[in-house]
């Protein structure tokens, strides 16, 4: 009844073991409700520690929630968003930010492969000053981004000093946060707060927790009433201790990061067992969790034949997704049927 | 760390072993996102079945979010709600269904107790009808109230033959519907479709899940788009079978029934243990799994002192709310301790 | 085809010939649109002058707009606006307010006759302090009120006072602003500003314009950003000088205060016609321009079919709302036919 | 103070003598607030008569409401509204569609000088029917466009076609509908319900209004609750009769499209008298009452220089923009100043 493993997404992985231990340590008797329970302390602490910073720390549900409330947070309803043209928040989210912020723009630069520039960031903010656009108020990134691909720490810096420089605020779209961590191998305190992100989306759900992501804010000034507005928006949690829980268990032990570099890994792994297969091709260099391939539609038919799930990417490029439950030996099976299927091509165009 | 006993909330409630099991048995392997999983198919089934209906069913992450969208869903941002001046909406969700809705207007009619009547529905409804005032298109009833009260079958139903006859629709508010089944001992469907309820949210964090309710259109032609009302709002779910395969726990053996049995049988418990005991007098009738008592505010702060935690509610009153975990020995003890309270209170005020 | 004379409100009034003149002044050659014209300018200037003071100000199309975006520029989406229960933003609007703000909850406070008063205020904003209660971020007083009654200085400074010790904006809906100041015979400087006024919403239409209200911000702090809220509400009119020119027609030779002078006059003159007629009774003392008066049903019956137009308050009281073009010697004819009425009624009764 | 003239849009033009003289015989006496008086009746039937159909036919205050009102109306928040990239509510009206509607975004489609295709609608509509996609619900077109262009009869019923197919709600953005109705001359009905507009925003204020722009929906069922929409955004005006009489002006004898007539003529003089210049040319064919010319950054700056006002397009092009109240005397200097400025800018050049 449930598969036995996929590439489709990292949200289609069961929960991991850490997160489930702890939410089986925190379903014990009673505990106060809406946030103010042991558990939420713990895990804000834990974070807190792990970033480095007195930051606050807020548990949603998940990360639409936590994207849409953090930009609603910045900027006001008659201002604009900067993001890429692949942002998730601007191609997957039904309009969530906008719904949210009650009518903010999201303003699209368009990008190679979905990262912003420092330069393109400052040219799009200046474009207009009239009152009939909306003011640039935030700028989004997304880290690792939709297409796999890592901000490195200098980029981060050179897109937060333009943000300085022209009065916006940054905001991080962490979903697959800590894949970034692992594949960058810096701290958290550098990928962020010293880069000169101002918040933080940070995803649990696609690193193994069942719901619930957090929202950091390392300026808390801007986080004031960010607690009613969760209220207001349906996004504060009654027995907040199964949200906050499974952060303490990923983050006790290491789990956190020793997920994502087995995600990576496997995402690595697939692509180096293709370099020699002909009519397949990464779409993007492969920097976190995710292998973008270009191959010809008949053999993307032929692996779904064989049973594999994968998502198709604008321009039909295959995009496989690890998660932290991946199985080397299934993604071993998988390379060796996308060799298969290129022999098949090859031997049908004849 | 935590509580060992409490009467401050139902949400102060651990998950109760249904609940945790199907999650546990649900955690195994690859499953499809975004509520294509078969947990969500088999949960929505079982509710179905339960409720004797083929309904359209929705699992979204807490009842601010499943109340509010489900309004929103039944008015347009220019019309209004008849709710209760008592009623959760009104009064806790720090202005939650303006906000899904984009300015409904609450429209609350004085009650005793929290509970309208078709007669105050038919006078607010018919009131104004110019264009400054928000026509009225959705009544809101909590079943049972906010003061654990019932509406009795024939209420319900009396209340929808008015709905139907101004055009309004009928929405319930059923945080806690188990617990107003267990104690009506009828079925669903007698309380909810063939009594003229057109939406009922279904509480499943207060009977003892981890998070998640359950939005279910008996009449399915109002649910249209309700499923990316959802997902706009942050309330899909990618790992939907967390919140889906609870339902199919307690659904399975008659658990979800026996927990709000045992927890109406709480407070029914401490009611009679009271009855007579001095000072001490219940504000509404007790017939669901709320006692709310009248006291001298030296003896709340008396059983505060003894470690006792529960609400204060408008006007003084001590809100003891009971959970499916309710430990009876513990409810007799603090029976004895309110007992010893009126005791001292007696002889200090001599 | 038009009336000659009604008294249901002063908004079934004409454009009076000092704002119609400027009109026509202004309707020559082009102008620079969305308020970047010299007509703006002067009215602004004009404005500022007035109050003696270097506010910020903006002309919307409408009162519903000039309250609902200068409370929405007050609040957040899950804050509270504290307004008296006969506030026009509760009871007229709607759910203009909840719509602009994107669902900021008005809480009414009881009161006589529609008056806050400094103590009421207090109490309602220190009630709850929990996070399912949306925080009080206004106060908004109507002067005069819905029931033309007037705030003293006195009674404005002490709303204040207790606002600037709660960290509470005040703002005020001043639809009939000039009928106030009429009454008052004091300076726009003292009744609103020096008073500890944040934002004022200075009525245009009912005190003889075509279209057209002024949002006075005299804190300059806090009208950041409005004009692109205002665009984006559909508030910025492009032909912006046609909204600002009346405001320079009748703020140059007195004209504004002259009118509302004369409307409140009809007031007081109705008032004092009918002291000596049984059966009809003021329900609220006469300060500005509206008479509200008790009478039988049949009396009010009788005095329609004579033609007379005027509105029905709650309660069945006849409201009478006196325009600058109010005709005393119509008011007079009024007077009568209600003293008629009023022997007839005598008459039947016996 | 006053400009004499200007070509930098049609909304710094003064009222036209139609709506002034309208508004002047309006200004007498009382008369019914809100839309309930005789002009408003008379300006709503002369529509309908101008249309030959039964529409229901509303004022708002200005375009960006119209619009922002009208697709709000015919989509949820959730859904999608399909629009040409250069479409004015998307490049110039800060949100406002997505604040009236809650969220609904905005899909652009990629243009060749603002015109949308049936084709191209069709493939925008089908490209994705995942949750995580905002649900086409109406397209939107605007004629004549930004770029002053025109659609055809038969280009509207192809369009209207598609729409009819893919279920979607067709809306016409005609801030200068005048203009094209002037150009193609052809019956209002022609150009909207009978192609298949169901509503059309009808402009007012670029044609010679001091303030307003009509709605019509052709399709009535669509219109239910339109009326409360208008009040609770801000757009219900007190005084309608100041909104509606210029439409009663303007439509008994023919000046309205007499004065689009006009302002269209004076489009064309200036490209005809442009012919022969070198270093100018028009960037879109002149169709309507816009010219836009490419040219020299050297030239725009020394047109300046002499006086005359214009905006700049994307790209840099220039664009004059003709209204009721062109003087073609002023037009043929403009003309000559371009000739001139042509010449000294190739003797630069040498």
């Amino acid at each position: 009844m449930t598969m036995r493993q996929q590439y489709a997404s990292d949200n289609y992985a069961a929960i991991c073991p850490e997160a489930w231990e702890a939410m089986q340590e925190a379903n014990v008797g009673s505990a106060v409700s809406y946030g103010m329970d042991d558990w939420t302390t713990r895990a804000s602490d834990a974070l807190r520690k792990a970033f480095e910073c007195d930051a606050d720390v807020y548990f949603v549900f998940n990360g639409t929630a936590a994207n849409s409330l953090a930009l609603a947070s910045l900027c006001r309803s008659y201002q604009s968003i900067l993001a890429a043209d692949m942002a998730h928040i601007e191609t997957d989210e039904c309009g969530a930010p906008e719904f949210f912020s009650n009518g903010a723009k999201i303003l699209t630069i368009p990008t190679e492969g979905g990262k912003l520039t420092a330069e393109a960031i400052r040219r799009m903010a200046r474009m207009r000053t009239d009152i009939h656009f909306p003011r640039p108020a935030v700028v989004t990134i997304t880290q690792p981004t939709e297409t796999g691909l890592l901000y490195s720490l200098d980029e981060i810096r050179g897109i937060s000093a333009v943000c300085r420089e022209l009065g916006l605020k940054l905001h991080m779209d962490g979903a697959r946060f800590v894949n970034a961590l692992a594949a960058l191998d810096c701290s958290p305190a550098d990928m962020t707060w010293r880069a000169g992100v101002d918040v933080l989306c940070c995803g649990g759900t696609k690193g193994g927790m069942a719901v619930g992501e957090a929202v950091i804010f390392f300026d808390r000034t801007l986080s004031d009433g960010f607690d009613f507005r969760c209220k207001q928006a349906g996004q504060l949690a009654s027995k907040m201790r199964f949200l906050a829980a499974p952060w303490v268990g990923v983050l006790r032990d290491g789990g956190w990061i020793a997920h994502a570099r087995h995600a990576n890994g496997a995402a690595q792994r697939l692509h180096e067992a293709l370099k020699d297969v002909p009519h397949v091709r990464p779409v993007f260099p492969v920097q976190a969790n995710a292998l973008f391939l270009d191959m010809p539609s008949e053999m993307t038919a032929a692996l779904r034949e064989r049973g594999w799930v994968f998502y198709e990417f604008i321009g039909g490029a295959a995009r496989f997704m690890f998660a932290w439950d991946a199985d080397y030996a299934q993604v071993d099976r998988l390379a060796r049927d996308i060799a298969e299927c290129a022999r098949d091509y090859r031997q049908d165009a004849r």
